[in-house]
């Protein structure tokens, strides 16, 4: 995928820790929300930062994941941020349509743990 | 670790697909900033919940990890929130000390990719 010369970066991302595959956190540009966890593979990272929307590795059906390509629930990237040990990845997005999560809420975290553990769903 | 019952809902976690382990996201409280991803197995988990402060699993030295022992730099949780698919869990936590960072970095996400997929260093 792509010319190695235009994403000569993306080679310092640490895929081989995760077998191919780095953690992708999509956060909400507009209210700072969390809104999912995902996985890509270089292929996936290269084909968000060139179109600009948010493609993951989807782990279950072994494809790219153009998020949004059925739902319409699309996710437009505003910036692709990397941790310090290159091996997760952290976009800011303006999600459109229903929401992040296939439950159509706005967040996938839509539960918290009490301290006791019990689990609660929150207001959003 | 812990009782059982006190922890019920912690057993619907599903650590099994990580080989024992979950992603866990750190998000400011304060500014909404995403601060880091680690791991955590069950009893780092239950370990968070009942001391109040972040505490992952060490994947390098194997070991449970109290962020911030050494260097100072501890978590106050504030909220433990889990996804649709209850196999990532989101850290609002009060950052203590000098950051996230092993860098000494607020955030470990202080880097973007330009649209080329160069790297470039934030201003924070």
């Amino acid at each position: 995928m792509g010319n190695p010369q235009q994403f000569k970066d993306i080679s310092q991302v640490d895929f081989a820790k995760g077998n191919g595959l780095v953690p992708a956190i999509a956060q909400d540009v507009r209210t700072g929300k969390v809104l999912m966890m995902a996985y890509m593979n270089r292929e996936a990272l290269e084909t968000t930062l060139k179109e600009g929307r948010a493609c993951y590795w989807s782990r279950s059906r072994k494809e790219l994941w153009r998020k949004g390509d059925t739902s319409g629930d699309i996710q437009i990237v505003k910036d692709v941020l990397v941790d310090c040990d290159l091996d997760t990845i952290l976009l800011l997005v303006e999600q459109q349509g229903d929401g992040a999560c296939h439950t159509k809420k706005w967040s996938c975290f839509f539960r918290r743990f009490t301290r006791e553990g019990d689990l609660q769903e929150i207001d959003e």
